[in-house]
């Protein structure tokens, strides 16, 4: 049950009873779940509660928004509003945000908040060129850099006062630079509690620092943040100047929605923007007509093949009926395999130089799979009351699996290897792509091996 | 480029010059690399290295690497040896690993924990219980408890002093606890360096806290994550009693862990406890086999269709050319739709009871698309030199796509809300289980559409 349903009719009376009321209400409600009612009302009614919030809980609550109705209630409320919140709203979200609005909003949103705070307005320009799924669109600026001669005590003291004005999105990490901003360590707030508060920073920084480059893609991110158990990691320039942070929030919500978009490309859909209720007919019909189409196409082979056959086929339907049988099983082994190295290659544990060993797996699994699926085939195929003699309708079903599954496998692990070797994304070599494929070869597997065992005398 | 291969001479040099080689040359590498060595050395070396480090490196290594190795090593290790180890393991990681052992051998490791560390080895016991998945087997229970009377100052020594024994799994959050352990509140290190030294943690705690129970599943632990942007959540029995503490860096791993399941039940395959890699042939041949075998007798059944109208079937291939083209069309819209549908599920974004507006909206996706691909396969079989009316025959075809796309739309949106209403994983309704469904419908609908249309006097 969503929020705004149960308090549906007692919100109505809140939201005409003026601003007072509405922060009232208000006031001890979590943004998360502020956040939901504002998603189901519409935006002038939304727009109404974003209003009476104080400017650092309105923030909150725009964080938690999908990025359409961010925009809707940023374009709705006035600049000089819109740039109040943004103020408030952690870095990295606000330069997400940004990135959001078009173009002409955008120049005017960056204008007041120029006026208002003209160095995150400058900060918001120089981030805004990073693409959105790296990690320099991932990073906030706001940390903690200190010098390494700077005393345990002093860096305590400009934590708590960093903190108290929130200008660091972590207090948990400490970065020690030099000259040129150039990283040198890092301190952690554990071991500055631990340090006697005499000593410096240079004396019990850690100098070994696993650091990101900006153009890293948020999903190597995730992966070294997973890997080295770090709650955050610095970003650096090829100059080993540090840029900023990114911290391990923003990566799960970043694993979250990688995921998301790698279920829907495989299941060759081009990933959604929203979530399923919120994307709209005219979104979906595109977003699954365009692979749908492209299939299609591809599909449409199967009848080519077929009609290059048709004496074969005429003679009796014995071989039509196993056509169905023969090539979804070849499909079906076939996305396994692309599964299994495209989830592999995503984690990092494959990568396209490992061909011949996949390879060689995928042909030894193939042929185990082929054959347990082959006899089974036979069995089947062998108790049809045919026209055709049942040895060799059976054994050409048989020998067509063992082939077809073996093929499947290694396609279907190839191709994926092939895609990103050459530059592009793997996924494209999705479930319903591997089977069309496959269906293809398929047939021409199956005709040329019934052909061949029909023809042989014994 | 595997670390191993780089190292390959030098480290068999190494292994053979004894402990205090090994040790000094493993000093300054990070336990994450460590680990990859381990990893691919057998299981004789690997436990030379490990005997070579300090316990409390060794452990930092153990849990870095995947559960078969970590089994072998620990089953290597003598049980005392095996039992430092374990004390300096993390704790929610400790439980895992007995949990993997089997029967005897955890047995023998946990008696000699209890000659170590008895109360450890109680701990142990206790969280053994816990299902590995849930909130209850990834927590930790240590972690900083102190009473509402507590004063700022007395509260930092104490998180000082466990954070020195390396007995709290995060010192960023104090949790206030009352009377039998009740849960009261939560002060973070933030609000506690803040605060005035004086203040008691009850004059500074978040009395709301959001909470977890021992038995939510992971996958909705880190939804609450994401969602509530904590770095940790307590865990709470059903009277609020405070049992332990899930951090953000676990859940991390689990995102990704429960990404990798979800996308390899999706193609089909049962899922794997380890990589690709290190996965061998009988386990790939069962785990593919299996849901492989169900899906061949399931499509079986096209075979039994296609037998029922062979009457049609006889009297021109011209039918016969475009069966896999629809079925397969099918196929793909109705794993679009199932895709969509479970991942949706999996985000908490559609339930079960929204099933009335999923179908509604996937019957005019279904539609739209269904038209738009009809059209293009009127096209294509019209185009056919067929024995049959040209304008029958892509009637059939036409008719057929836009039914079998609406109709696989519905079933591959309906099918994983019905498992999951029922208590299955609807992750059940993978791709391929989907097409298999949709194939045998397909059948009979372009059969049934084709014998009308055929025998139709126009």
């Amino acid at each position: 049950m969503r929020l705004s349903t149960l308090l549906g009719p007692d919100l109505k009376a809140v939201l005409t009873r003026g601003e007072e009321a509405l922060r009232a209400a208000l006031e001890d409600v979590h943004a998360e779940d502020i956040a939901e009612i504002v998603e189901d009302l519409d935006v002038s009614d939304a727009t109404l509660i974003m209003r009476a919030l104080p400017a650092d809980r309105a923030a909150d609550v725009v964080e938690r928004l999908p990025s359409d109705r961010q925009v809707a209630i940023l374009s709705a409320l006035g600049d000089v509003d819109a740039a109040e919140i943004l103020v408030e709203v952690d870095p990295d979200d606000r330069v997400d945000l940004v990135q959001e609005l078009d173009e002409d909003r955008r120049q005017e949103v960056l204008a007041a908040l120029e006026e208002r705070e003209p160095e995150v307005a400058e900060e918001v320009r120089e981030l805004v060129g990073y693409h959105p799924e790296t990690a320099g669109g991932l990073m906030t600026t706001e940390l903690v850099r200190l010098g390494p001669d700077t005393v345990i005590a002093d860096a305590i003291a400009e934590i708590r006062r960093l903190s108290d004005e929130d200008q660091a999105e972590t207090i948990y990490y400490v970065y020690v630079v030099g000259y040129g901003d150039r990283l040198l360590g890092v301190v952690s707030l554990r071991d500055l509690i631990l340090a006697r508060p005499d000593h410096t920073l240079s004396e019990i920084m850690t100098e070994k620092v696993v650091t990101l480059i900006p153009s890293d893609h948020q999903e190597r991110v995730a992966n070294m943040m997973a890997r080295y158990d770090f709650t955050a990691l610095p970003v650096v320039d090829e100059h080993g100047v540090l840029l900023g942070l990114v911290t391990v929030d923003d990566v799960v919500d970043v694993v979250i929605e990688e995921a998301t978009e790698d279920a829907q490309k495989q299941g060759g859909i081009v990933p959604l923007e929203d979530s399923y209720f919120a994307t709209n007919l005219r979104e979906f019909v595109w977003k699954r007509g365009s692979w749908l189409v492209v299939l299609f196409f591809g599909q449409l082979l199967t009848a080519t093949v077929m009609r290059r056959y048709d004496d074969l086929l005429a003679r009796t339907i014995d071989l039509v009926i196993f056509i169905p049988l023969i090539i979804a099983t070849g499909g079906n082994a076939g996305s396994q395999s692309s599964t299994l190295i495209i989830r592999g290659m995503t984690l990092g544990e494959i990568s396209p130089r490992d061909w011949v060993r996949v390879v060689a797996k995928e042909i030894s699994i193939g042929l185990c799979l082929g054959v347990l699926l082959g006899a089974l085939g036979f069995l089947r195929a062998f108790l049809e009351d045919a026209e055709l003699d049942a040895v060799r309708l059976s054994g050409s079903v048989a020998i067509s699996i063992v082939a077809v599954v073996t093929l499947a496998s290694v396609v279907g692990s190839v191709l994926p290897m092939v895609l990103r070797r050459f530059g592009f994304d793997p996924a494209v070599s999705s479930t319903p792509f591997i089977a069309s494929v496959v269906d293809v070869m398929g047939l021409m597997v199956y005709f040329g091996v019934a052909t061949f065992v029909l023809h042989l005398a014994f």
